[in-house]
Protein backbone atom coordinates (compact mmCIF):
# COMPACT_ATOMS: atom_id res chain seq x y z
CA UNK A 1 0.00 0.00 0.00
CA UNK A 2 1.55 3.80 -0.69
CA UNK A 3 0.00 5.82 2.54
CA UNK A 4 1.09 9.78 1.55
CA UNK A 5 0.89 11.94 4.97
CA UNK A 6 0.70 15.55 3.29
CA UNK A 7 1.14 18.53 5.08
CA UNK A 8 -0.76 21.92 4.63
CA UNK A 9 -3.47 20.17 3.27
CA UNK A 10 -5.74 23.29 3.89
CA UNK A 11 -3.22 25.66 1.75
CA UNK A 12 -3.79 27.24 -1.59
CA UNK A 13 -1.73 24.15 -3.41
CA UNK A 14 -2.48 21.64 -0.88
CA UNK A 15 -6.20 21.73 -0.95
CA UNK A 16 -6.21 20.16 -4.63
CA UNK A 17 -3.41 17.45 -3.54
CA UNK A 18 -5.91 14.81 -1.82
CA UNK A 19 -7.66 14.27 -5.04
CA UNK A 20 -4.77 14.09 -7.03
CA UNK A 21 -3.47 11.52 -4.75
CA UNK A 22 -6.41 9.38 -4.12
CA UNK A 23 -6.56 9.18 -7.92
CA UNK A 24 -3.31 7.49 -7.89
CA UNK A 25 -4.30 4.89 -5.44
CA UNK A 26 -2.60 6.77 -2.48
CA UNK A 27 -4.06 5.99 1.32
CA UNK A 28 -3.66 9.59 2.36
CA UNK A 29 -2.99 11.17 5.94
CA UNK A 30 -3.59 15.30 5.45
CA UNK A 31 -2.36 17.85 8.47
CA UNK A 32 -4.10 20.78 8.40
CA UNK A 33 -6.06 23.76 10.03
CA UNK A 34 -9.00 23.14 8.17
CA UNK A 35 -12.05 20.57 7.98
CA UNK A 36 -11.95 16.83 6.90
CA UNK A 37 -12.34 15.48 3.56
CA UNK A 38 -14.03 12.70 2.15
CA UNK A 39 -11.76 9.67 1.75
CA UNK A 40 -8.81 10.96 3.96
CA UNK A 41 -7.61 10.39 7.19
CA UNK A 42 -7.69 14.02 8.52
CA UNK A 43 -4.75 14.95 11.18
CA UNK A 44 -6.49 18.11 12.74
CA UNK A 45 -3.17 19.65 14.40
CA UNK A 46 -0.59 22.10 14.44
CA UNK A 47 2.37 20.69 12.02
CA UNK A 48 5.17 22.44 14.15
CA UNK A 49 3.92 20.53 17.36
CA UNK A 50 3.46 16.86 15.50
CA UNK A 51 5.91 16.05 13.81
CA UNK A 52 5.28 13.01 15.80
CA UNK A 53 2.71 11.93 13.27
CA UNK A 54 5.29 10.51 11.06
CA UNK A 55 6.13 7.53 13.58
CA UNK A 56 2.75 7.24 13.91
CA UNK A 57 1.39 6.65 10.68
CA UNK A 58 4.41 5.52 8.75
CA UNK A 59 4.09 7.18 5.10
CA UNK A 60 5.64 5.23 2.47
CA UNK A 61 5.38 9.15 0.94
CA UNK A 62 5.62 12.06 2.19
CA UNK A 63 4.30 15.46 0.77
CA UNK A 64 5.57 18.66 2.35
CA UNK A 65 3.99 21.60 1.23
CA UNK A 66 3.17 23.16 4.39
CA UNK A 67 4.44 26.72 5.05
CA UNK A 68 4.35 30.50 6.33
CA UNK A 69 3.07 32.09 2.96
CA UNK A 70 0.99 34.88 4.43
CA UNK A 71 0.99 37.38 1.36
CA UNK A 72 3.75 40.10 1.49
CA UNK A 73 5.15 39.36 5.28
CA UNK A 74 6.41 36.12 4.18
CA UNK A 75 9.55 36.60 2.24
CA UNK A 76 11.37 38.17 4.94
CA UNK A 77 9.30 37.36 8.27
CA UNK A 78 11.04 35.36 11.25
CA UNK A 79 8.18 32.72 10.43
CA UNK A 80 9.79 30.92 7.81
CA UNK A 81 13.04 29.86 10.61
CA UNK A 82 10.02 27.91 12.25
CA UNK A 83 8.74 25.96 9.46
CA UNK A 84 12.64 25.36 8.59
CA UNK A 85 13.39 24.02 12.11
CA UNK A 86 10.03 21.98 11.44
CA UNK A 87 10.76 20.79 8.45
CA UNK A 88 14.32 19.99 9.15
CA UNK A 89 12.69 17.89 12.12
CA UNK A 90 10.67 15.52 9.92
CA UNK A 91 13.51 15.02 8.03
CA UNK A 92 14.93 13.28 10.56
CA UNK A 93 11.50 11.29 11.03
CA UNK A 94 11.40 9.93 7.36
CA UNK A 95 12.35 6.19 8.11
CA UNK A 96 12.68 5.42 4.32
CA UNK A 97 9.61 6.98 3.04
CA UNK A 98 10.20 8.52 -0.12
CA UNK A 99 9.57 12.60 0.29
CA UNK A 100 8.69 14.97 -1.93
CA UNK A 101 9.03 18.84 -0.15
CA UNK A 102 7.88 22.21 -1.66
CA UNK A 103 10.71 24.75 -2.64
CA UNK A 104 10.56 27.52 -4.69
CA UNK A 105 11.51 29.51 -8.05
CA UNK A 106 12.63 32.36 -5.02
CA UNK A 107 15.77 30.22 -4.81
CA UNK A 108 17.12 31.11 -8.29
CA UNK A 109 19.38 34.10 -9.09
CA UNK A 110 16.60 36.86 -9.72
CA UNK A 111 19.05 39.44 -11.07
CA UNK A 112 19.67 36.91 -14.34
CA UNK A 113 17.35 36.17 -16.97
CA UNK A 114 16.41 33.15 -19.27
CA UNK A 115 14.32 29.84 -18.52
CA UNK A 116 15.79 28.29 -15.20
CA UNK A 117 16.77 25.03 -15.19
CA UNK A 118 17.78 23.30 -12.04
CA UNK A 119 20.99 22.15 -11.95
CA UNK A 120 22.16 24.64 -14.57
CA UNK A 121 20.91 27.92 -13.56
CA UNK A 122 22.54 29.79 -10.62
CA UNK A 123 20.99 29.67 -7.10
CA UNK A 124 21.10 33.09 -5.52
CA UNK A 125 17.91 33.43 -3.23
CA UNK A 126 17.96 37.11 -2.02
CA UNK A 127 15.32 36.61 0.63
CA UNK A 128 15.05 34.66 4.11
CA UNK A 129 11.71 32.50 2.63
CA UNK A 130 14.29 31.92 -0.36
CA UNK A 131 17.45 31.16 2.22
CA UNK A 132 15.64 28.88 4.22
CA UNK A 133 13.68 27.20 1.42
CA UNK A 134 17.54 26.48 -0.21
CA UNK A 135 18.79 25.44 3.23
CA UNK A 136 15.87 22.89 3.44
CA UNK A 137 16.99 21.73 -0.16
CA UNK A 138 20.36 21.37 0.71
CA UNK A 139 19.93 19.43 4.34
CA UNK A 140 16.84 17.14 2.52
CA UNK A 141 18.96 15.93 0.01
CA UNK A 142 22.20 14.57 2.43
CA UNK A 143 19.41 13.17 4.42
CA UNK A 144 18.04 10.76 2.15
CA UNK A 145 18.50 9.65 -1.56
CA UNK A 146 14.85 9.49 -2.28
CA UNK A 147 14.28 13.01 -1.88
CA UNK A 148 12.74 15.09 -4.23
CA UNK A 149 12.35 18.85 -4.36
CA UNK A 150 9.54 20.64 -6.45
CA UNK A 151 10.46 24.22 -6.96
CA UNK A 152 6.95 26.03 -7.51
CA UNK A 153 6.74 28.96 -9.98
CA UNK A 154 3.49 31.45 -9.62
CA UNK A 155 0.74 29.59 -8.86
CA UNK A 156 -3.03 31.16 -9.14
CA UNK A 157 -6.50 29.65 -8.48
CA UNK A 158 -9.16 29.83 -6.04
CA UNK A 159 -8.37 30.93 -2.95
CA UNK A 160 -5.44 33.04 -3.84
CA UNK A 161 -5.04 35.92 -1.13
CA UNK A 162 -7.44 38.63 -1.98
CA UNK A 163 -4.33 41.25 -2.27
CA UNK A 164 -2.76 39.55 -4.59
CA UNK A 165 -3.41 40.50 -8.30
CA UNK A 166 -5.25 37.64 -10.07
CA UNK A 167 -7.96 38.26 -7.29
CA UNK A 168 -7.60 42.10 -7.24
CA UNK A 169 -8.42 42.58 -11.12
CA UNK A 170 -10.87 39.84 -10.93
CA UNK A 171 -13.15 41.19 -8.20
CA UNK A 172 -12.60 44.73 -9.72
CA UNK A 173 -14.01 43.84 -13.06
CA UNK A 174 -16.46 41.74 -11.63
CA UNK A 175 -17.67 44.67 -9.22
CA UNK A 176 -17.34 47.23 -12.19
CA UNK A 177 -14.56 48.86 -10.59
CA UNK A 178 -11.54 50.74 -12.90
CA UNK A 179 -8.12 48.42 -12.16
CA UNK A 180 -4.96 50.43 -12.05
CA UNK A 181 -1.88 47.78 -12.62
CA UNK A 182 1.61 48.75 -12.82
CA UNK A 183 3.03 47.94 -16.54
CA UNK A 184 3.28 44.55 -16.36
CA UNK A 185 6.03 43.89 -18.70
CA UNK A 186 7.96 41.59 -16.24
CA UNK A 187 7.19 38.08 -17.18
CA UNK A 188 6.76 35.06 -15.30
CA UNK A 189 5.59 31.45 -15.56
CA UNK A 190 2.11 30.43 -13.74
CA UNK A 191 0.55 27.84 -13.19
CA UNK A 192 -2.97 26.67 -11.48
CA UNK A 193 -2.75 25.61 -7.88
CA UNK A 194 -4.40 22.58 -9.19
CA UNK A 195 -2.00 21.36 -11.45
CA UNK A 196 0.97 22.54 -9.40
CA UNK A 197 -0.77 19.59 -6.55
CA UNK A 198 -0.88 17.45 -9.39
CA UNK A 199 2.53 18.05 -10.85
CA UNK A 200 3.72 17.67 -6.95
CA UNK A 201 1.87 14.31 -6.21
CA UNK A 202 3.37 13.02 -9.96
CA UNK A 203 6.26 13.67 -8.74
CA UNK A 204 5.76 11.90 -5.42
CA UNK A 205 4.60 9.38 -7.28
CA UNK A 206 7.88 8.73 -9.91
CA UNK A 207 11.40 8.05 -8.64
CA UNK A 208 12.73 11.24 -9.82
CA UNK A 209 14.83 12.87 -7.11
CA UNK A 210 16.41 16.27 -6.80
CA UNK A 211 15.23 19.63 -7.51
CA UNK A 212 12.39 19.72 -10.26
CA UNK A 213 10.60 22.78 -11.61
CA UNK A 214 6.70 23.16 -10.73
CA UNK A 215 5.80 25.70 -13.70
CA UNK A 216 4.11 25.40 -17.40
CA UNK A 217 6.39 26.77 -19.08
CA UNK A 218 4.75 29.16 -20.33
CA UNK A 219 6.22 33.01 -20.69
CA UNK A 220 2.93 35.04 -19.83
CA UNK A 221 3.74 38.40 -19.15
CA UNK A 222 1.81 40.26 -16.05
CA UNK A 223 -0.30 42.59 -18.14
CA UNK A 224 -1.62 39.22 -20.27
CA UNK A 225 -2.26 37.80 -16.95
CA UNK A 226 -4.30 40.60 -15.89
CA UNK A 227 -6.10 41.06 -19.37
CA UNK A 228 -6.89 37.27 -19.22
CA UNK A 229 -8.25 37.61 -16.09
CA UNK A 230 -10.39 40.87 -17.13
CA UNK A 231 -11.60 39.01 -20.19
CA UNK A 232 -12.80 36.01 -18.06
CA UNK A 233 -14.70 38.39 -15.92
CA UNK A 234 -16.06 40.34 -18.36
CA UNK A 235 -14.46 43.52 -19.30
CA UNK A 236 -10.92 44.42 -20.44
CA UNK A 237 -11.15 48.24 -20.42
CA UNK A 238 -11.22 48.46 -17.05
CA UNK A 239 -7.35 47.00 -16.45
CA UNK A 240 -5.72 50.26 -16.67
CA UNK A 241 -2.26 49.08 -17.22
CA UNK A 242 1.13 51.30 -16.53
CA UNK A 243 -1.60 53.94 -14.26
CA UNK A 244 0.78 52.32 -11.32
CA UNK A 245 4.11 52.66 -11.34
CA UNK A 246 6.89 49.76 -11.60
CA UNK A 247 8.42 48.38 -8.60
CA UNK A 248 11.84 49.16 -8.52
CA UNK A 249 14.07 45.90 -9.14
CA UNK A 250 11.69 43.74 -10.36
CA UNK A 251 12.76 40.95 -12.02
CA UNK A 252 12.44 40.89 -15.76
CA UNK A 253 11.79 37.18 -16.41
CA UNK A 254 11.06 33.97 -14.45
CA UNK A 255 10.19 30.99 -16.43
CA UNK A 256 10.53 27.68 -15.93
CA UNK A 257 12.68 24.72 -18.34
CA UNK A 258 9.77 21.90 -17.66
CA UNK A 259 12.17 19.32 -19.52
CA UNK A 260 12.49 17.16 -15.96
CA UNK A 261 8.47 17.31 -14.79
CA UNK A 262 7.64 16.73 -18.63
CA UNK A 263 9.62 14.38 -19.65
CA UNK A 264 10.90 12.53 -16.43
CA UNK A 265 8.53 12.71 -14.09
CA UNK A 266 5.89 12.58 -17.05
CA UNK A 267 3.60 15.54 -16.19
CA UNK A 268 2.33 18.04 -18.10
CA UNK A 269 -0.77 20.74 -16.49
CA UNK A 270 -4.26 19.91 -17.74
CA UNK A 271 -5.30 23.65 -17.86
CA UNK A 272 -4.29 26.27 -20.30
CA UNK A 273 -4.33 29.56 -18.89
CA UNK A 274 -7.61 30.87 -20.55
CA UNK A 275 -9.40 27.49 -18.76
CA UNK A 276 -7.30 27.91 -15.80
CA UNK A 277 -8.08 31.91 -15.16
CA UNK A 278 -11.61 31.24 -16.21
CA UNK A 279 -12.13 28.76 -13.16
CA UNK A 280 -10.80 31.05 -10.91
CA UNK A 281 -12.77 33.85 -11.93
CA UNK A 282 -16.13 31.32 -11.80
CA UNK A 283 -14.57 30.88 -7.94
CA UNK A 284 -14.40 34.77 -7.43
CA UNK A 285 -17.85 35.46 -8.91
CA UNK A 286 -19.21 33.03 -6.09
CA UNK A 287 -17.87 34.50 -3.19
CA UNK B 1 26.85 45.84 29.35
CA UNK B 2 28.02 43.11 27.52
CA UNK B 3 25.78 40.14 28.28
CA UNK B 4 26.61 36.62 26.43
CA UNK B 5 24.77 33.60 26.07
CA UNK B 6 26.74 30.50 25.66
CA UNK B 7 25.69 27.23 24.86
CA UNK B 8 27.80 23.90 24.72
CA UNK B 9 29.30 25.57 28.00
CA UNK B 10 29.72 21.68 29.40
CA UNK B 11 31.59 20.77 25.82
CA UNK B 12 34.97 20.43 24.60
CA UNK B 13 35.23 24.20 23.63
CA UNK B 14 33.03 25.48 25.38
CA UNK B 15 34.71 24.42 28.65
CA UNK B 16 37.08 26.86 28.06
CA UNK B 17 34.92 30.09 26.85
CA UNK B 18 32.91 31.25 30.38
CA UNK B 19 36.92 32.18 31.33
CA UNK B 20 37.32 33.77 27.87
CA UNK B 21 33.81 35.89 27.88
CA UNK B 22 34.84 36.55 31.74
CA UNK B 23 38.16 37.89 31.15
CA UNK B 24 36.50 40.51 28.33
CA UNK B 25 34.42 41.66 30.76
CA UNK B 26 31.17 40.25 29.68
CA UNK B 27 28.39 39.05 32.02
CA UNK B 28 28.40 35.33 31.04
CA UNK B 29 25.23 33.25 30.85
CA UNK B 30 25.91 29.56 30.16
CA UNK B 31 23.55 26.81 29.21
CA UNK B 32 24.86 23.14 29.57
CA UNK B 33 24.46 20.03 31.55
CA UNK B 34 27.15 19.78 33.65
CA UNK B 35 28.15 21.19 37.01
CA UNK B 36 27.76 25.61 37.51
CA UNK B 37 31.13 27.15 37.36
CA UNK B 38 32.17 30.38 39.38
CA UNK B 39 31.30 33.83 37.95
CA UNK B 40 29.26 32.30 35.37
CA UNK B 41 25.01 32.40 35.45
CA UNK B 42 24.45 28.89 34.93
CA UNK B 43 21.26 27.47 33.35
CA UNK B 44 21.23 24.04 33.74
CA UNK B 45 19.22 22.46 30.64
CA UNK B 46 18.57 21.03 27.52
CA UNK B 47 19.03 23.61 24.60
CA UNK B 48 16.32 21.76 22.81
CA UNK B 49 13.90 22.99 25.06
CA UNK B 50 15.39 26.13 26.11
CA UNK B 51 15.28 28.12 23.10
CA UNK B 52 12.98 30.69 25.09
CA UNK B 53 15.98 31.18 27.25
CA UNK B 54 17.03 34.27 24.56
CA UNK B 55 13.76 36.29 25.43
CA UNK B 56 14.45 35.59 29.02
CA UNK B 57 18.35 36.43 29.44
CA UNK B 58 18.20 39.19 26.48
CA UNK B 59 21.81 38.62 25.71
CA UNK B 60 23.92 40.96 23.75
CA UNK B 61 25.68 38.65 22.48
CA UNK B 62 25.35 35.06 21.62
CA UNK B 63 27.68 32.40 21.15
CA UNK B 64 26.43 29.15 20.00
CA UNK B 65 28.77 26.11 20.39
CA UNK B 66 26.16 23.52 21.37
CA UNK B 67 25.94 20.35 19.00
CA UNK B 68 25.68 16.77 18.48
CA UNK B 69 29.72 15.87 18.25
CA UNK B 70 29.63 12.12 19.34
CA UNK B 71 32.94 10.72 18.15
CA UNK B 72 32.22 8.77 14.59
CA UNK B 73 28.89 8.96 15.01
CA UNK B 74 28.45 12.68 14.45
CA UNK B 75 29.29 12.42 10.81
CA UNK B 76 25.92 11.12 9.68
CA UNK B 77 23.44 11.12 12.62
CA UNK B 78 19.68 12.09 12.57
CA UNK B 79 20.95 14.23 15.68
CA UNK B 80 22.37 16.99 13.16
CA UNK B 81 18.88 17.45 12.38
CA UNK B 82 17.77 18.12 15.94
CA UNK B 83 20.56 20.35 16.17
CA UNK B 84 19.99 22.12 13.05
CA UNK B 85 16.47 22.57 13.78
CA UNK B 86 17.23 24.08 17.50
CA UNK B 87 19.94 26.45 16.21
CA UNK B 88 17.52 27.54 13.24
CA UNK B 89 14.86 28.29 16.06
CA UNK B 90 17.86 30.41 18.28
CA UNK B 91 18.16 32.70 14.91
CA UNK B 92 14.39 33.40 15.39
CA UNK B 93 15.17 34.65 18.91
CA UNK B 94 18.46 37.20 18.23
CA UNK B 95 16.25 40.05 18.58
CA UNK B 96 19.37 42.29 17.31
CA UNK B 97 21.67 40.44 19.54
CA UNK B 98 25.08 39.55 17.89
CA UNK B 99 25.57 36.32 17.10
CA UNK B 100 28.54 33.87 16.61
CA UNK B 101 27.63 30.45 15.53
CA UNK B 102 30.18 27.27 15.60
CA UNK B 103 30.63 26.02 12.08
CA UNK B 104 33.37 23.19 10.50
CA UNK B 105 35.82 22.89 8.47
CA UNK B 106 33.78 20.37 6.87
CA UNK B 107 31.97 22.64 5.37
CA UNK B 108 34.93 22.92 2.40
CA UNK B 109 35.57 20.72 -0.28
CA UNK B 110 37.60 18.27 1.41
CA UNK B 111 38.59 16.58 -2.19
CA UNK B 112 40.51 20.19 -3.01
CA UNK B 113 44.12 20.80 -1.45
CA UNK B 114 45.62 23.74 -0.40
CA UNK B 115 44.75 26.64 2.60
CA UNK B 116 41.45 26.73 2.61
CA UNK B 117 40.33 30.34 2.94
CA UNK B 118 36.88 31.72 3.77
CA UNK B 119 35.68 33.33 0.42
CA UNK B 120 37.57 31.72 -1.89
CA UNK B 121 37.50 28.22 -1.27
CA UNK B 122 35.33 25.84 -2.51
CA UNK B 123 32.33 24.99 0.05
CA UNK B 124 31.06 21.01 -0.66
CA UNK B 125 30.38 19.39 2.69
CA UNK B 126 30.31 15.67 1.93
CA UNK B 127 27.91 14.44 5.55
CA UNK B 128 25.32 15.84 6.70
CA UNK B 129 27.23 17.15 9.70
CA UNK B 130 28.69 19.43 7.19
CA UNK B 131 25.22 20.00 5.16
CA UNK B 132 23.56 20.56 8.02
CA UNK B 133 26.16 23.52 9.85
CA UNK B 134 26.67 25.05 6.20
CA UNK B 135 22.46 25.39 5.98
CA UNK B 136 22.64 26.98 9.24
CA UNK B 137 25.23 29.44 8.13
CA UNK B 138 23.28 30.63 5.19
CA UNK B 139 20.17 31.02 7.07
CA UNK B 140 22.02 33.16 9.40
CA UNK B 141 23.66 35.38 7.32
CA UNK B 142 19.91 35.43 5.67
CA UNK B 143 18.80 36.38 9.56
CA UNK B 144 20.50 38.96 10.70
CA UNK B 145 23.55 41.00 9.65
CA UNK B 146 25.71 40.83 12.91
CA UNK B 147 26.17 37.32 12.54
CA UNK B 148 29.81 35.60 12.38
CA UNK B 149 30.53 31.91 12.01
CA UNK B 150 33.30 30.45 13.02
CA UNK B 151 34.46 27.47 10.89
CA UNK B 152 36.75 25.19 13.14
CA UNK B 153 39.68 23.19 12.55
CA UNK B 154 40.70 20.63 14.29
CA UNK B 155 40.53 20.93 18.24
CA UNK B 156 43.22 19.06 20.23
CA UNK B 157 43.08 18.87 24.33
CA UNK B 158 42.11 18.15 27.56
CA UNK B 159 38.79 15.90 27.78
CA UNK B 160 38.79 14.67 24.20
CA UNK B 161 36.75 11.64 23.57
CA UNK B 162 39.17 8.80 24.51
CA UNK B 163 38.99 7.44 21.13
CA UNK B 164 40.69 9.72 19.31
CA UNK B 165 43.81 10.48 18.24
CA UNK B 166 45.84 12.49 21.18
CA UNK B 167 44.09 10.80 23.61
CA UNK B 168 45.32 7.25 22.08
CA UNK B 169 48.39 7.93 21.81
CA UNK B 170 48.91 9.67 25.29
CA UNK B 171 47.20 6.52 27.21
CA UNK B 172 49.32 4.45 25.18
CA UNK B 173 52.56 5.78 25.92
CA UNK B 174 51.85 6.81 29.54
CA UNK B 175 50.73 2.82 30.38
CA UNK B 176 53.77 1.70 28.42
CA UNK B 177 51.87 -0.02 25.50
CA UNK B 178 53.03 0.44 21.88
CA UNK B 179 50.58 2.42 19.38
CA UNK B 180 50.23 1.14 16.47
CA UNK B 181 48.89 4.18 13.95
CA UNK B 182 48.20 4.65 10.50
CA UNK B 183 51.11 6.22 7.98
CA UNK B 184 50.00 9.74 9.47
CA UNK B 185 51.12 11.70 6.34
CA UNK B 186 48.09 13.55 6.16
CA UNK B 187 48.16 17.28 6.83
CA UNK B 188 46.08 18.99 9.18
CA UNK B 189 45.30 22.17 11.25
CA UNK B 190 45.27 21.85 14.96
CA UNK B 191 44.23 24.33 17.55
CA UNK B 192 44.11 23.26 21.55
CA UNK B 193 40.68 23.99 22.73
CA UNK B 194 41.31 26.26 24.90
CA UNK B 195 42.62 28.50 22.25
CA UNK B 196 39.38 27.44 19.93
CA UNK B 197 37.31 29.01 22.60
CA UNK B 198 39.64 32.23 22.60
CA UNK B 199 38.95 32.55 19.22
CA UNK B 200 35.53 32.27 19.13
CA UNK B 201 35.48 34.77 22.25
CA UNK B 202 37.58 37.28 20.40
CA UNK B 203 35.12 36.68 17.27
CA UNK B 204 32.15 37.72 20.02
CA UNK B 205 33.58 40.91 20.92
CA UNK B 206 34.76 42.00 17.21
CA UNK B 207 32.49 43.45 14.86
CA UNK B 208 33.35 41.25 12.19
CA UNK B 209 30.81 39.26 9.81
CA UNK B 210 30.50 35.98 7.93
CA UNK B 211 32.50 32.90 7.99
CA UNK B 212 36.11 33.14 9.71
CA UNK B 213 38.34 30.27 9.85
CA UNK B 214 39.14 28.97 13.62
CA UNK B 215 42.42 27.40 13.44
CA UNK B 216 45.87 27.71 14.10
CA UNK B 217 47.39 28.32 10.47
CA UNK B 218 50.00 25.74 11.29
CA UNK B 219 50.22 22.45 8.76
CA UNK B 220 50.97 19.70 10.89
CA UNK B 221 50.89 15.84 9.64
CA UNK B 222 49.00 13.22 11.66
CA UNK B 223 52.45 11.77 12.25
CA UNK B 224 53.92 14.79 13.70
CA UNK B 225 51.07 15.33 16.03
CA UNK B 226 51.67 11.44 17.17
CA UNK B 227 54.67 12.08 17.82
CA UNK B 228 54.69 15.16 20.24
CA UNK B 229 51.98 13.76 22.15
CA UNK B 230 54.75 10.57 22.63
CA UNK B 231 57.57 12.95 23.36
CA UNK B 232 55.57 14.60 25.92
CA UNK B 233 54.11 11.44 27.29
CA UNK B 234 58.33 10.55 27.25
CA UNK B 235 58.51 7.85 24.91
CA UNK B 236 58.44 8.61 20.83
CA UNK B 237 59.75 4.54 20.05
CA UNK B 238 55.88 3.52 21.19
CA UNK B 239 54.30 4.96 18.77
CA UNK B 240 54.47 2.98 15.36
CA UNK B 241 53.48 4.85 12.72
CA UNK B 242 52.55 2.65 9.39
CA UNK B 243 51.12 -0.16 11.28
CA UNK B 244 47.53 0.71 10.72
CA UNK B 245 46.39 1.15 7.12
CA UNK B 246 45.21 3.62 6.15
CA UNK B 247 41.65 5.03 6.06
CA UNK B 248 40.49 5.03 2.00
CA UNK B 249 39.47 8.73 0.89
CA UNK B 250 41.30 10.36 4.37
CA UNK B 251 41.53 14.13 2.40
CA UNK B 252 45.55 15.00 2.35
CA UNK B 253 45.65 18.61 3.64
CA UNK B 254 42.92 20.42 5.64
CA UNK B 255 44.65 23.76 6.72
CA UNK B 256 43.41 27.25 7.61
CA UNK B 257 43.94 30.37 6.14
CA UNK B 258 43.26 32.37 9.19
CA UNK B 259 44.32 35.26 8.00
CA UNK B 260 40.93 37.16 8.82
CA UNK B 261 41.01 35.70 12.31
CA UNK B 262 44.93 37.19 12.73
CA UNK B 263 44.35 40.71 10.94
CA UNK B 264 40.73 41.37 11.70
CA UNK B 265 39.99 39.58 14.78
CA UNK B 266 42.98 40.50 15.82
CA UNK B 267 43.77 36.94 17.40
CA UNK B 268 46.36 34.45 17.64
CA UNK B 269 46.73 31.16 19.45
CA UNK B 270 48.55 31.30 22.95
CA UNK B 271 50.33 28.04 23.10
CA UNK B 272 52.37 26.95 20.47
CA UNK B 273 51.64 22.84 19.55
CA UNK B 274 54.40 21.84 21.96
CA UNK B 275 52.68 23.49 24.51
CA UNK B 276 49.62 22.73 24.08
CA UNK B 277 50.26 18.81 23.84
CA UNK B 278 52.18 19.41 26.88
CA UNK B 279 49.17 20.82 28.47
CA UNK B 280 46.86 17.84 27.31
CA UNK B 281 48.89 15.05 28.09
CA UNK B 282 49.87 16.59 31.45
CA UNK B 283 45.86 16.44 31.59
CA UNK B 284 45.86 12.50 30.78
CA UNK B 285 48.36 11.98 33.35
CA UNK B 286 46.00 13.11 35.88
CA UNK B 287 43.12 10.93 34.85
Amino acid sequence: VKRALLTGASGFIGAHAPAALLARGFEVHAVGRGEPLLGVHWHRADLHDSVDLLARVQPTHVLHLAWFVDHGLFWNSLENLRWLATSVRMLGELRGARAVFAGTCAEYDWSESGRRHESSSRLAPATLYGVSKDALRRTGEAVTRDFAWGRLFFPYGPGEPAQRLVPTVARGVLAGRPVPCSSGTQVRDYIHAADAAGAFVALLDSDVTGAVNIGSGEAVSVGELAMAVARAAGDTSLVRLGELPDRAAEPEEIVADVTRLRDEVGFAPTLTLTEGVADTVAWWREQ
